[in-house]
């Protein structure tokens, strides 16, 4: 007889994915949830599935992934969060759990996604930013880049920003806010939207920085995807839900 | 016959200390000038040997070392910047070449350095300052920490946050300036002097960590030194000279 009441867990995660094959593990190289789940099987002593709010592809960061699983037995959040870290690479960390319904899902509950696309953008690159911004030595116009940006807010078809995939049934989608600041040599592209594409941000970042050299014109932004920006660039910032976010 | 101008250069360089012996190679790995003295003997087709400002031990970062060379034949500085990053891995780069006069001295004109430690003060972890900060769970009181801090400023004898070390000859320095403060969980210890001792910025930062702590009377820090700081913390931010800097 298990006494235990069913307790469903959001992760709130961190992790640099230079070393990994993203989310989903590849046949050539571990993903973050597999390192994750076997982390959580340690600690519970029995397997355990995550789902996570979208997959990130090889090389692309998170600052505030989600996840939630089913724990097989009960565990305080706080004792759950100081021991999954001591298990944990350093290059992955959780930063926060909370205990959610029993029919709270992790992706499917996700309103909304942000992504953030960082370049260096100098005649040299910067060894402290090497594992999370894509160089570029031509000198970037960002106020022309922040205007094309702004062409995109809005319900649009992302198909010119993505590949072919017949699991997806629709390629709009609704970007509710992008911002583009530099900061030094440091440009970031913040881009929030109802669910993304595979390759979406990168490809959007690729026109965008053609645009910023002048190779591209800001008008034809929507037409014309010219090049996926390095994923080690990108790094998915946030998961918004309508319930249970922090 | 040789036509060329001897010609003396300086250069300025980055470099994530975390794959390195340090600034020298040692037996079991390899050092930040062997890896740059490889690239310009590639480049000028002939050995060369760097002077750098100081040594850093290993683990231990720069934003700005500088290290001079003689030229074996003349090249533009621009050229050899260019040059030397496409030669360079990802983790050291060069970011400043500058000519200068025949007697400079990387080592023996620097007037000051300046180095900061980093502290990431939070109970879990950051992922992107993982290699560059010094992960502290308990919360810090940076106020007290920046208060003791002060006490350093001056000429003092700094014994106690080194090793002995035969080759050098007087313990005395004179700190010249000193700062801590907090951004959110980041904590960075920032400190100039006129020379450092071996350990000496680490060991200052692993007593100011026990004060924070409340684990050492501020009053005495500068008669124990309790905890030598990880060396991942540590980055050499800045070397001055009266002449030929930046």
């Amino acid at each position: 007889m298990n006494c235990d009441k069913p307790m469903r867990l959001l992760l709130t995660l961190q992790y640099l994915g230079t070393h990994y094959a993203g989310w989903q593990t590849q046949s050539n190289a571990t993903g973050v949830q597999q390192v994750i789940e076997e982390a959580l099987a340690t600690l519970f002593g029995s397997s355990v599935r995550i789902h996570g709010a979208g997959r990130t592809d090889s090389g692309v960061h998170a600052a505030a992934q989600r996840a939630h699983f089913d724990a097989p037995s009960t565990i305080p959040p706080r004792g759950l969060l100081l021991g999954i870290n001591q298990l944990l690479p350093a290059d992955i960390r959780v930063t926060h759990v909370e205990e959610v319904a029993d029919d709270f899902h992790a992706r499917f509950d996700a309103t909304s996604k942000t992504y953030a696309y960082r370049i260096w953008n100098a005649e040299v690159a910067d060894v402290f930013a090497a594992e999370t911004h894509a160089h570029v030595a031509k000198t970037l116009d960002e106020t022309v880049m922040r205007d094309a940006a702004a062409r995109l807010v809005g319900e649009h078809d992302f198909a010119i920003f993505t590949v072919a995939d017949p699991e997806v049934s629709s390629t709009v989608r609704t970007v509710s806010a992008i911002d583009l600041v530099r900061d030094g040599e440091a440009i970031t592209l913040t881009i929030s939207a109802d669910g993304f594409l595979r390759y979406m941000v990168r490809r959007i970042a690729g026109s965008l920085i053609e645009i910023g050299r002048g190779k591209l014109d800001p008008a034809r932004l929507r037409e014309e995807a010219r090049w996926t920006a390095p994923s080690k660039g990108l790094t998915l910032v946030d998961v918004s839900y309508h319930r249970h976010s922090r």
